[in-house]
């Protein structure tokens, strides 16, 4: 496979047809970024995908590689697919984490050339993609750990972001604009981000690849780069709900009793929590009414780490 | 919760009656072993029960604790449960090894205090427990990547771990001399080891909880320690098979096709591998008849790790 500098890209200079291989950067040892680049006969927007910021969100990945192998027919514009940023991390089997440094991709953008591993390879996909791209779909799926209904997140004050959330077409979506995360970064280089989450587990699930790819499909024939019919058809607008989670306060285990996709009155038993050696546990209440859209899927939760996290619908 | 000294330890000393809390080793930072202990009114056997060797095999480190909380009534000799052998890593979640070294505790066994962490905590506990008990039976599951049948493992040149398999009462047995493993290990002190594996994904499943909880019940009334007639229920004996695994030669992406329990033909489509931005996938071939024991769940299979194993019927 053909292997490139990052340094000689310029994105906006792409000869027409497509690409792909693998990036390197000078500074960082074995690490390599694979891509697919995709110009148009026509001039037009530029799309970023991205997947494997969390290297066990194997769904996620999956579908940006079928994206590669099913290419859309982009007719205008230019499509860039990067479907494994955490590269060591996928290749040790770590969880969440690059193992370079210990640092989680989706809190270090837009990265900094200066800070460790994970923040310079954010910078370098920041500066030679996000600031050229019209919008960057960041895929995620539940990792080993996690259960997870499909849903968006867009940023809070970008219009734009919200509105493909709509265009993606999963069934639930909702606004962050936490710092350090894709969509957050992608809005200061005036670029509309979006991140899209399906599958769990750890599995890959066909059903959730598709349905990921479908969504970018839909964002591309949205933005005018295909004119694929298939990628026009109708669908639903997804919910927007607001996200409520329950963080643990120490290390814990974890005894779910609900299941992802449950409704729960406020009161509810969502599971129990206990310590080793307890004979009792203890019930974890939902804090609200809403739905069961996230939950850790593990015996062991660490100290920070959502027990789960509800879609609290708007009050009407 | 009482903290104890390991060195302190002389398990043919118990007082009657049962105790419960950690050991720490002097030698060894931030490492503790839980444990339970449980001598009956009269003499008797001694039975070392083990689980968490491997860290994310949450169904037998769940069984071990549910014998603690749920205790056989033992009578005559001596019951010791330690329950998470591998400490660190579970509370780093780290997927199989012991994150102090990198070492798979079920590969360090009877240990060596020269060696690093791993193999110092192994010798512990054999000059500890397995010297003096007459069963150890060691506790496993399916990590957060492999699903797998229940069986047993016994030493293959030891009756006595083979007789244990048939008490415990999982559908399959199979026989190894893997240097390493406990039950390699125990035979060397002339006890009757054996490994019980149930459950799958790295999933606390309730019905391989008890499984594994039963089988343990179940040996402890055949050795006369018990008279729970409860755990005397009649059971079918297994079905001894041999393993024959399919190593992956490189890191390769991995798509099963077959689940474990079906039974297969020689050259039947087991799965399939590729690596990145292949279009065609590589059917892997059954390489025998047999049934599907054990098989890979995750879209990474590292070098040396099998793509499944499975068990092949005798030749009759």
């Amino acid at each position: 496979m053909l292997k490139v500098n990052l340094d000689s890209l310029d994105l906006n200079s792409l000869p027409t047809g497509q690409s792909s291989g693998y990036f390197y950067i000078d500074t960082i040892d074995e690490y390599f970024l694979p891509f697919f680049l995709l110009r148009g006969e026509k001039d037009g927007p530029t799309a970023l995908v991205t997947a494997g910021l969390h290297p066990t969100e194997y769904t996620s990945i999956e579908a940006a590689y079928d994206l590669i192998l099913n290419q859309p027919a982009v007719i205008r514009g230019t499509l860039a697919i990067l479907p494994l940023i955490n590269w060591k991390g996928f290749w040790q089997r770590s969880i969440t984490y690059n193992p370079a440094d210990n640092k989680n991709f989706n809190r270090v953008f837009p990265g900094d050339l200066k800070g460790s591993e994970s923040q310079v390879i954010a910078q370098y996909i920041s500066e030679k993609f996000t600031r050229h791209a019209n919008v960057h779909l960041d895929l995620h799926s539940g990792n080993m750990v996690e259960r997870l209904l499909p849903f968006c997140i867009f940023h809070k004050d970008n219009p734009k972001s919200s509105e493909l959330a709509d265009v993606f077409g999963l069934p639930y979506k909702l606004g962050t604009n936490l710092n350090g995360v894709t969509t957050t970064a992608a809005t200061s280089y005036d670029c509309a981000g979006l991140i899209a989450e399906g599958g769990e587990c750890g599995h890959v699930d066909r059903d959730h690849v598709e349905a990921l790819s479908l969504g970018v499909r839909r964002v591309l024939s949205f933005l005018g780069m295909t004119s694929s019919v298939v990628e026009q058809q109708h669908y639903e607008c997804p919910h927007e709900v607001e996200l409520r989670s329950e963080i643990a306060k120490t290390d814990v285990l974890w005894y779910p009793k609900a299941r992802t996709g449950q409704t729960l009155q406020k009161n509810e038993t969502v599971g129990y929590t206990k310590e080793f050696f307890d004979k009792e546990a203890q019930p974890v209440l939902s804090m609200s009414n809403g739905v069961l859209l996230y939950m850790m899927d593990s015996i062991l939760v660490k100290q920070g780490e959502p027990l789960y996290s509800l879609g609290e619908f708007p009050k009407i």
